[in-house]
């Protein structure tokens, strides 16, 4: 096991009516701006939930942070917020709405222009925030994470924020997501968990089978979302399987990946597909091309997830790729390339940005434009 | 699964040489009293590191806190600390000295006497605490619990402390454990995971797949450290899986149970036996007793800890009692009273306290005085 530092101070406030307990959580003499993406939680009474735990407080909306959150809307969000003078900020919506609120935070108390920070990767003093999530997906209400799309440059960049002071997730606010969002919900947390396990094996027992325990526990609620999407206990568990797949819990000691998530951010930000979507393209070639130094782990996910123990090497490996390919298309989502009418083109493209960039990505930062070429190539 | 409001603050610094971290994390004008057991760490090694990483401090040594910390002890402890006006708290050694410093954090800011304390269940404000730990077996370097003995009274009792700051666990601070500690903390991790999983099935699948990991890395690495305690990765792995048995991280919109310790207890404070030792005897007997109302999460364990699936109900269930048993056997501690030479005269005595103080422990609350004795006739 690798020395590590662990620390995570959110206080994560779960279950039904919770959003009861903002007024106990926030300083009666806070300004808050409250930040939105679309209208959806209107239809869904989230909205009035908020409007109503937070009479009396000081407050101002923000709305339109869009999937993907661009700089040039939260550039808006930070003006309108220094204007007001706001000095709490509460996030409503799902990943992209918090990961942009950590982006306002943070811009409210620096001077220039928040794509500094971005670029900068990393976050100096912020405005405390905090969370009501209403898509489990992108772990960001439990983490200090946040990634960052430049429309003008076509650019999507993560950078490290500040842990929310609380987050509170009520399973019931997820019964109106659309089949799709769940969908991608679903493989975004797959996938966060796989970065951080689909790694040298033998590094942590512990860690390996908290890994485990949340990939066994997506398979097993994935289909039974779908015949019922208003299940409370299901989508509980799909709601802690998202944010502790993505809050420090699981890669404690160990190494970590991201090599997939690197190459899906270029295909987003080239074509504007859904974050999960790309993981679910991108994964399976990652197996296939790394499967040497990746091998023994992706025996040990393929025996203990998908019970194939039977075959050589190449065929255990083969069979476990096809079972997770498998599971992503069970969920939902096309996992090639053509099948978005993406091409060579974007390949090539993608392959010339990583070079020019001169970035390696992966556990053993061997993961060149080179090698994404042979990965996506592997996903046409 | 039930609503939860979830908070851990505690920074865990893991790893080899972490010790040196110390200076980094203590405010240089701290006066610090550093608290021990008995000599062994003078012998390991984690005295010199401890010495040499807080030069430049002032420090006071409190020697001699005791397994089971008795409130007799730390009384000194706490009046040393005045008369020093210690401002700092550092324990160096096992649960029970991390245990006794959490008493002492709060007795140091109280003007009665500590006992008080205990038997109000909860601290108040308390001197700020850190620990670094030489034994894995009670979590206390993560959570917020404590235990004391009274050995005027003969009692013991937990109560709710305050977070240590940090935790420094380095693995290699282990290595010259004698082999019955090592056994008595690998089962104390054992069963504080079964206290909070051994209850109503279905409340959360993450929940039970965590604790079952767990439970699964001690069945793996117990052998292999009986054979090889001086293993690094065995012991990093036993040190990681009793951290996190105990700090909130499996216990999360899930019931708990802690019949078997309150039960445990007992034995500790009539006859003196080590904890982990109490909980071996105590545990398979609470599962037979119990059997009616966690006979579905019994056959879930019963699966998918030792793979038995064939039978009747009954059947199963007394099978994988059997394997729990002779698991805490193969780890080196006895499971049964009559081996300690404890008969009916203690059954008696413990079912009369448990009546005299009208309590009923256990995920239900029916395990009165009378039921206690039907669990340790199981175990005579």
């Amino acid at each position: 096991m690798n020395n590590f530092i662990f620390q995570n101070p959110v206080k994560l406030i779960f279950g039904k009516g919770m959003i009861a307990q903002l007024s106990k959580q926030i300083p009666k003499d806070k300004k808050i701006m409250i930040t939105f993406g679309g209208g959806s939680v209107k239809k869904n009474g989230v909205y009035a939930q908020v409007t109503e735990a937070l009479k009396g407080y000081k407050t101002v909306e923000f709305w339109g942070i869009e999937p993907n959150p661009s700089i040039e809307t939260l550039r808006k969000a930070i003006a309108l917020g220094k204007e007001e003078k706001v000095d709490f900020l509460l996030a409503v919506g799902g990943g992209s709405v918090v990961d942009g609120t950590k982006l306002i935070a943070a811009g409210l108390l620096y001077e220039g222009d928040a794509w500094d920070i971005v670029k900068a990767g990393q976050s100096g003093e912020t405005v405390p925030l905090a969370a009501i999530l209403t898509l489990p997906a992108t772990g960001s209400e439990m983490n200090r994470a946040a990634v960052i799309s430049n429309h003008a440059t076509k650019e999507k960049y993560g950078f490290t924020a500040n842990y929310p002071v609380f987050s509170i997730l009520d399973p019931e606010t997820t019964f109106t997501l659309p089949e799709n969002q769940v969908a991608y919900g679903i493989i975004d947390t797959f996938i966060h968990v796989m970065e951080q396990y689909m790694t040298t094996p033998g590094q942590s027992r512990v860690m390996d089978r908290w890994a485990e325990g949340i990939l066994q526990t997506l398979i097993e609620i994935a289909p039974k979302i779908k015949a019922n999407p208003r299940n409370y206990d299901l989508m509980a568990d799909f709601m802690m399987s998202a944010t502790m797949g993505l809050n420090g819990f699981v890669a404690m000691g160990v190494a970590q990946d991201w090599a997939t998530h690197s190459i899906g951010h270029e295909l987003t930000a080239l074509h504007g597909l859904s974050h999960g979507h790309t993981l679910a393209i991108v994964f399976p070639g990652t197996l296939d091309v790394l499967r040497d130094s990746k091998g023994d782990k992706i025996l040990q996910y393929g025996e203990r997830i998908w019970g194939i123990t039977n075959g050589s090497r190449d065929e255990r490996i083969d069979a476990t790729i096809a079972k997770t390919d498998e599971f992503f298309r069970s969920v939902g989502v096309t996992t090639r390339l053509s099948e978005e009418g993406i091409g060579m083109e974007t390949i090539n493209e993608i392959e010339r940005r990583f070079n020019e960039r001169g970035v390696a990505f992966g556990e053993n930062e061997d993961v060149t434009g080179a090698v994404t070429k042979q990965i996506l190539l592997k996903r046409l």
